[in-house]
């Protein structure tokens, strides 16, 4: 399974955005890592490697041009180039994942949600799991969604593999197996919860 | 704000009882924290340090009953004694929340949820929010799920703590204020969404 980039740093990625168009507004053209670090109250080791990372380096004494480190993040979250994802399993999660408008500024786009059943009701975007694979080529489908039943959840793994998805998104409550080029998240709901209910407690 | 117990721990723990479970099942009485984890190839003094905070040490020589142990892990999860949890915000998110019916083995139970507007469709279990303060008190509700947009999300997370909620799980995008007995878990899913955009372009 590939090597994910932290979580915590693209938490922060949208963080540094804001700041910046804040500053931006203010008429500010330059600034350098550590007067971001320290307005942000982030530790300014990790504000200059993260900053490297996603734009280079700041000029020596001048620091970073304001606009284009601003653009550079904004590139490095895709929001100029979303990526297609679509939802195998149409249930009230899958539906309410294809529904959610806030994958945008993380640069995906959840384009259509599949099932062997298309449940009763409006269904826009819904579709026949028999077209999934025909879908995923036409679109260049890069991430898939799991939200059926633990029990099917590796067949539709396999399914969206076959169908040229290299990342995913994984709502059942089990390990899927994948080759190591394939990037899975499970996303695992019921931990929260038990986080929370651990913490009422004590 | 509380300090949560690990999210890994208590993704180990249904582990060890299912563990447990098969174990029983073969007849076997008792097993040792050691034989646990070269089985489960978890490290030796995570697992009993882990089970000491559940279930007390072991028998020297002997290890743990393993029913008494599988008792004490559910116990500890709180399925026998599951927590009510309520919902704000009746949208498609909050909605499949209430739906979703693998949160018992954390124990907790949503058992409602509550919205300005109640929105058409069939709405078992969505009531008007004027009536949240009221249903909390009386349902001992103990945990408040946040699926309102952010604009709205700190109103709301008042309006919980004013009703004796002591613990939120908050999929607003945005930074709650609640005094320091109050738990907060925020719940970043266009993080994971974000982490495996990247993850294709590498």
């Amino acid at each position: 399974m590939k090597v994910l980039i932290s979580r915590p740093m693209l938490e922060r990625l949208p963080v540094y955005a804001t700041y910046l168009e804040k500053l931006i507004e203010t008429g500010v053209n330059s600034v350098s890592s550590s007067k971001i670090a320290k307005d942000l109250k982030f530790g300014e080791v990790q504000v200059r490697k993260e900053l490297a990372m996603v734009s280079g380096t700041g000029k020596p004494r001048i620091g970073y041009d304001a606009e284009k480190l601003l653009s550079d993040i904004r590139i490095f979250l895709g929001e100029d180039k979303p990526c297609e994802a679509v939802i195998v399993g149409a249930g009230k999660l899958g539906r309410a994942l294809l529904g959610y408008g806030n994958f945008d500024k993380v640069g995906v786009k959840i384009s259509a949600a599949f099932d062997i059943k298309i449940p009763p009701g409006r269904n826009e975007n819904v579709f026949s799991l028999d077209c999934f694979n025909k879908y995923c080529k036409e679109h260049s489908v890069s991430i898939g969604i799991i939200t059926v039943p633990a029990t099917a959840a590796q067949t539709v793994c396999d399914i969206m593999i076959d169908a040229g998805i290299k990342a995913i998104w994984n709502f059942a409550p089990m390990t899927l197996h994948v080759p190591s080029n394939i990037a899975v998240i499970n996303e695992k709901l019921s931990i929260s919860l038990s986080q929370l209910r651990q913490q009422i407690n004590m």
